[in-house]
């Protein structure tokens, strides 16, 4: 199991700081979708360079052009790139392309995907390595949490790895790895506590080697 | 009617060369997803200060944290944001508030909609601005363009103005000018032509004022 830390709201020096304190517990640094949106592959460059031993996940949430895009992210240093499970088969089937000649892994976001065992099984023949069931930001505040759809996705792919996402916290996170995940993500558990250090340490602690 | 140019796979200096060539034939400068992807929000803010007369799109296709997201493009000097209609309702309502916030555009991208009249029909009562339907690059190949599903768009909106992208041409342009729609995006048709001034202006004779 690895613990992925989500850098959304942060800056880059902040992250990087942050980075240095979570040593050793965090596994996976995750440029999120609005540091993207605002520095472009910046980040994935920076923290590459700085943390080599650390994976760095571009959470790019492809939608189209799936190898293109993929390429950019790949290119500038990312690990792990992700793309939509909304998305056409043939963007996902780009993205496993971009992946395979660079070396990197795909992960599937499975935001928002409505029939999730049948979605999943297509697209745990496609080639990827982790299919991540995530409760959107936007719709944590209703009280949805990821446990439920990770329990679906774990019951039907027999290739790709689970990975949840979405609002996990300590006071959820021994049932997560209960359900059995390869990546569990954490946002603002994180990087909004008092101690970054001791929450990440705190969190890795209950993960399974 | 306008005319969009989508920017995607051109790099900074040949998008201002391309703006300064086709002015007065391009009323929309799209800053591409990829383009986001490599730079972030550089390119808007560039081309923004470069050409005040000329509206900036920021195709960030916004799936989550619609608000936060769609800040960080309308703060850099877009005029229109685009969020993806496969995303949750409370994404697109909160683009809609930012863009409410900023003074400025939602432009929704119906890339792979499944239910495309229903979910129109939805959008439609949320206050975005254009509802445009996409052909995915991922799909073009297979032959599939835009017009029909412009059609469906355009028998259920009652409020937002359509749109139309994905694989536009000189000889696709006649045929979505007669079903009528607000906005026409065209990629390669332009930035691949050789004389881009002149291919610009002729699409642009196309469209009604």
């Amino acid at each position: 199991m690895k613990l992925q830390v989500a850098l959304d709201t942060l800056s880059l020096e902040e992250c990087i700081q942050l980075l240095e304190q979570t040593k050793g517990s965090v596994e996976i640094a995750e440029v999120g979708t609005p540091f993207i949106i605002e520095e472009g592959m910046v980040p994935v460059k920076e923290i590459h360079k700085r943390f080599p031993k650390v994976e760095v996940l571009a959470d790019a949430k492809i939608m189209d052009a799936g190898e293109f895009e993929a390429d950019k992210c790949f290119e500038a240093g990312a690990s792990i790139v992700t793309v939509l499970g909304v998305s056409h088969d043939e963007t996902i089937q780009g993205v496993v392309r971009s992946a395979k000649n660079h070396n990197g892994k795909v992960m599937v976001d499975m935001i928002n995907v409505h029939d999730l065992a049948t979605r999943t099984k297509e697209i745990d023949e496609m080639g990827v390595d982790y299919i991540c069931v995530h409760t959107a930001f936007d719709v944590q505040q209703s009280g949805q949490d990821p446990l439920e759809e990770l329990k679906i996705v774990n019951k039907v792919i027999n290739h790709a790895k689970s990975a949840v996402a979405g609002g996990v916290k300590l006071e959820t996170i021994q049932d997560i790895v209960n359900e059995g995940a390869e990546i569990i993500v954490v946002g603002g558990a994180i990087c909004n506590a008092k101690n970054r250090a001791k929450m990440a340490k705190e969190m890795k602690g209950y993960l399974k080697s």
